[in-house]
């Protein structure tokens, strides 16, 4: 069941299936060696996911596809790509923007004392009409300042370059974790399900973090890759 | 509460709190300008995701510290740090080592006919006593020959390596799913935790990708490191 699930999991998510149409009940016993059973089972799991539909008489039907993003690119230390997310193709709903006294814990990962000024900003990630993710920013000044007033229409990187703010690093620390009720309903989905979370620090070019994010994405359907080669 | 949980939530996991201490009920009101009902609330998601334990009269304790990987050392194409997670200091627990033909759509995405023979093994990856996470690998000839036979105790970079299986690249497409029934009890977890998903494709010198992998990593408390510059 597990391996099966995995095999049809990243194939629907990559759009392989001709027509997205999936085979037959018969055809995946006969390609995989499986019960019908565990073919029933398996389809069930990837329905609850939310992946796929099934109708009797029609088949089984892939029903969404996910978007990839290149890892090096969510940094925003590359210029996106033609196809990439970060090409203007997100939009932004902010939730929240206010000057706050720095929590005392944002301010011990930022290496700064708890309670200056910090410009909190936060939004829901829109792909279409899909959301893609919610974030957290909290920002110190000087930048604050430039963005306190910047209208924010794509991606944070483009908010950062519209508003003459400049960058050098990013770091990400990705895990997971389940939605809790509010982010659930900020995003459409149910409590529970599971969200990739990564908490970004942004630098300037002297190496000050002056950025820092806690942010939730969808990962049923929105796939980081990521490469990597030896070097020699 | 979404907030204090991803502060409270990063404190925790990366170890910052003295002694593993968490502030007081009135202390988190104070610092963070929350309602009684607001700590409460997140302390009680902090707890169900095991993260936290709570005694009357005696407080809020952290139970679980993250490991952290660097996400480059992930990919096996660098050489491990001293303190790294992939120096030997996983063990390997084998479920299923079997030549079998490829199935279909583990063929497509490494380029070859289906049915032609590989090395199906899978494992469930250990951190101590802790269940780290768990893989499915599809490995072609002449690679599969080399490794059918080889002990793996550690992780799957030490294996390619005592086999003698040399390999250039690395690519994997990260996400999330709830884990199955069947997955969530070799982990020791609950069924629906959530899991990050790496499908990793490991090629050779030549470019020909000869190993497939189904990968779930416990996101909760094994995170990944990645950190990106602009380059000039």
């Amino acid at each position: 069941m597990r391996r099966l699930r995995d095999l049809l999991r990243s194939a629907i998510l990559r759009g392989t299936f001709p027509g997205g149409v999936l085979p037959t009940e018969a055809e995946l016993m006969a390609s995989y060696g499986a019960t019908r059973a565990t073919v029933r089972e398996t389809l069930a799991v990837l329905r609850r996911e939310g992946l796929i539909d099934r109708r009797p008489g029609v088949g089984t039907h892939v029903v969404v596809k996910a978007v990839m993003t290149q890892l090096v690119e969510a940094h925003g230390v590359e210029p996106p790509g033609q196809e990439s997310l970060l090409n203007r193709r997100l939009r932004a709903r902010e939730l929240d923007r206010s000057m706050i006294p720095l929590p005392h814990l944002a301010a011990d990962r930022l290496g700064v004392p708890a309670g200056v000024p910090c410009l909190r900003l936060e939004y829901v990630s829109l792909f279409g009409d899909e959301p893609h993710g919610m974030a957290t920013n909290y920002v110190l000044n000087p930048e604050a300042g430039r963005m306190r007033d910047q209208p924010f229409v794509h991606d944070w990187y483009a908010l950062l370059n519209e508003a003459g703010v400049g960058y050098e690093q990013s770091e990400f620390v990705c895990g997971c974790a389940p939605a809790d009720a509010a982010t659930a309903a900020l995003l459409g989905i149910a409590e529970g399900s599971p969200l990739i979370t990564i908490e970004q620090v942004i630098s300037d070019a002297s190496g000050r973090p002056f950025n820092l994010a806690y942010i939730h994405v969808r990962g049923d359907r929105f796939l980081f890759v990521s490469s990597a080669a030896r070097r020699h």
